[in-house]
């Protein structure tokens, strides 16, 4: 089960102010990258799996989805995507990311932002996604980098000649992380890029896409603080695409 | 054109003195895993690029391969590596793998361990080996982890509590780095994962295996020192398949 920390009071207003959380898809830096992984929108049934305020399920009814499922775990955001949602072939539905059940081939797309490294049964989420889409359907997502969710105690150092370094520690040892973000005591899943991998081969997916970002200079220019992203990559976007049957 | 380190007098000297050059396959601890994303061995042409004292191509011969070449830049390891062999399938030849030129559609298993971090110009490489394998040929290697090549100054440190971290920057910067390792003055070249995997994709290869490496319960047990390499991947092993012809 994950753990519902975007329905804690602190945690969703600090979560609120996050510049993605007030300008959308337009201020995740990360999703030009994962929109140019994602197949063609129009007239697909598409799934939003961890879809908080619902951007993504509107930017998808948007493009001409015949149909958007967003799947999120926290009633706050929820309530919030029903409220900025005019469009029908939009719906929402309130669940666990790990308990998830979608009748089989149901879906074209699936698509996830930033839930993944939250679960706690990954095999068994990548089953059922997969066993939701059709044959050749297309799963397109970001998460935490491995290189991001691994340290116990995450921080960047600054050495005595100010030269900034991530301290990673514990990189191949998988399980749970407790940090502070946004509010004390959130539950992460670290796991290696190997069991992303593994875990995306045994559902049944073959990899098309697989992408680390990083600032462009011109990001950096703007937002100087996010120079320290080149020193360790903070999102992982990978694309896969349904290749046999494996239920 | 591939640095020549391995003919510099102090570096052989250090490098012979290694356990994986005096025990061969059986001293590399990565090796079970790089053994098992091969293919059938027996009655193909296997080439071995960067194959130093010819450790695997005596192994690949014995397996049964219908011939052997092993190329390497180093005069000295392969002077070591005739004289090692006895077995008139493997042939041994010089050549700097950045101008690597191979027939085309000649080999059915290419196989390279631990050299790939050392060559500039990976596409290249990646055309070329792709093109010198048949239709559904193998590729299995291993290399320095993104992890391990990237920061500019690599090394572990111990804070207050007795924490053991990597100290990892430059992750996203990809580039020339010049470390000491035997010797001073090896210069090795980094890349993301992005940019392998990006690589061998549009050389015409399909992901197979993804693995990085960790010592097992029982090796840190006999080979203390490793337990830090559960904080830092060391290595990182690839098996891919030529999918199609894009030469």
């Amino acid at each position: 089960m994950a753990q519902n920390i975007y329905d804690d009071d602190d945690f969703f207003a600090a979560y609120s102010g996050l510049r993605r959380s007030i300008e959308g898809l337009a201020g995740a830096p990360e999703w030009p990258y994962l929109r140019a992984m994602l197949p063609e929108i129009s007239g697909r049934r598409v799934v939003d799996l961890g879809c908080g305020f619902g951007w993504f399920c509107r930017w998808a009814a948007e493009a001409g989805a015949e149909s958007v499922l967003g799947i999120d775990l926290s009633e706050k955001m929820l309530e919030r995507a029903a409220a900025d949602t005019d469009d029908s072939r939009v719906v929402y539905r309130r669940a666990d990311l790990d308990m998830l059940d979608l009748p089989a081939a149901s879906f074209d797309v699936a698509y996830s932002s930033l839930a993944l490294h939250y679960l706690a049964d990954l095999p068994r989420f990548m089953a059922a996604v997969a066993r939701s889409l059709v044959s050749g359907g297309a799963f397109v997502f970001s998460m935490e980098h491995p290189i991001y969710t691994a340290p116990l105690n995450p921080r960047f150092v600054t050495d005595e000649a100010g030269r900034v370094s991530w301290l990673l520690d514990n990189y191949l040892v998988e399980g749970s992380r407790t940090t502070d973000w946004l509010a004390p005591g959130i539950v992460k899943h670290h796991r290696t890029i190997t069991t992303y991998i593994s875990c995306l081969q045994r559902a049944g997916f073959t990899l098309e896409h697989f992408h680390e970002w990083a600032p462009t200079p011109q990001e950096i220019e703007e937002f100087p603080d996010w120079a320290s992203d080149l020193d360790r990559p903070q999102f992982l976007l990978i694309g896969v695409r349904r290749v046999a049957n494996r239920q």
